[in-house]
């Protein structure tokens, strides 16, 4: 194998750190892959992370011991976060979105892969996922960005049905109160899908009144399993009590004017500060 | 701003590169972030270039004249797609995934974000999407995998839902024979997705009869988009004549033996050559 120049071990360093998000690669994967000493890989290393940082591009971690090595931490700044929020915003707060009875047409914007992986890599820098097992999420508007949550914290992904499916083997199937229709909903997920005193963080794209995120919280106790944090794409304003305490919005649907076309999208003050 | 040395914006470049599949960048926004020359810039690019093609990490392409830039381009060779295909089958032959009625649990594979991010390059690697617009799935499970192509090939997502929502505006629907269960389902999209004349790829999970990707050829008539493509992740090898004439799946699956608790998908012999 042709012997790389230290410039060229940085470039394809970078590329495969930066491909796999919170996935720790020992120093011998990269000696072996770049036929280079112990050393010369730690000091390519230093460069990485100081360049990550300088550019504010995540953070490179060293982690010693036996199971050592290094990885690659998602972290998006706050002026970074202002400007996609902004973005998205922008993008939102146009009239032609209000669709027949104060709905929000955002399909274009929620299903587009780069904006949503710009969201989970911030989703990623709100929580403390150290400990947690999965990525919960119901179909199906909410399961791109999950997925995006998921790749940032290198989780798997469990998405609850609707209904039972044949697909998914025997299931665990609950009823709960979707708070925005007040109608009765149902959702399922298969018995193999989570093992009890796993830790999860819930997210999703709306919360209106919490009724799904509720239903998403019973659904973990039926699996014995622990609910660490929930986010939400967006929030509206109203009704301030919702039937969860504690959650994470990215941006706050302040109204929807149906009548006056007006739609007034902004984000969370709390992630841009 | 800090001046950075070669290696540290080669590191700079490759990540932000790298996190932007088939975006062109300026060599104007290289030379503001970095508060370096043109030529400078022009130096890096080659580096990093020649650094992507000696790892088989992917290319670098650099476009010319007034919209010109670099774009990076994922590129899945044929030896990691082997590794990555042969990878799936070994977790996928395991008698414990036989359901009753001889189905394949498989949502821990392809909701496994690292994985369908793997096969998001592959089939990238697989189609000519230049001219493409968007792509095309219908919910559920084939909606990670779709992302992660869309995400590869820098292409809108566009989900077909099983019914209509609200959220959707006003939809067109159709009615389709799913192969497999002979039964008549109904997928719906909304009007404001698809412009005539589009050009999509489909991508999905399972194919069996063909009847799910026939149903979406046919809503794609609806809205005057052409197909350009059909992908799927596992193609079953009966039966052999589908509904649908050409289709690039990246598994077969030979056999589930129910009662001998076989199951035997292997890699497209195609793909790996």
């Amino acid at each position: 194998m042709t012997k790389l120049k230290r410039n060229e071990r940085i470039a394809a360093m970078v590329k495969i750190l930066g491909d796999h998000p919170n996935h720790i690669f020992t120093l011998n994967y990269f000696t072996e892959k770049f036929n280079a000493a112990k050393s010369t890989i730690s000091e390519d290393i230093v460069v990485v992370k100081g360049a990550m940082e300088k550019m504010d591009l995540g953070k490179i971690k060293t982690i010693s011991g036996a199971a050592g090595g290094v990885k690659y931490i998602p972290i998006t700044g706050a002026k970074k976060s202002q400007q996609i929020l902004q973005n998205i915003c922008e993008k939102m707060n146009s009239s032609h979105r209000i669709l027949p009875g104060g709905f929000l047409y955002m399909t274009d914007i929620i299903y587009h892969p780069q904006t949503i992986h710009n969201l989970g890599e911030l989703f990623a820098t709100q929580f403390n996922y150290e400990n947690v097992d999965a990525i919960i999420t119901v179909e199906t508007k909410g399961i791109p960005l999950a997925l995006m949550v998921a790749k940032a914290m290198n989780l798997p992904l469990v998405i609850l049905r609707r209904d039972n499916k044949v697909t998914e083997g025997s299931t665990v199937s609950i009823n709960y109160i979707s708070g925005s229709s007040d109608k009765i909903s149902r959702m399922s997920l298969s018995r193999r899908a989570l093992k009890p005193g796993a830790r999860v963080i819930i997210i999703d794209d709306f919360m209106k009144a919490g009724g799904t995120a509720k239903g998403m919280i019973d659904m973990m106790k039926e699996f014995e399993v622990e609910v660490e944090g929930i986010g939400v794409l967006i929030a509206t304003k109203e009704p301030r009590k919702k039937l969860v305490d504690e959650y994470v919005p990215l941006l706050i649907l302040e109204d929807i004017g149906e009548s006056q076309g007006k739609i007034d999208v902004v984000p969370n003050p709390i992630i841009i500060e």
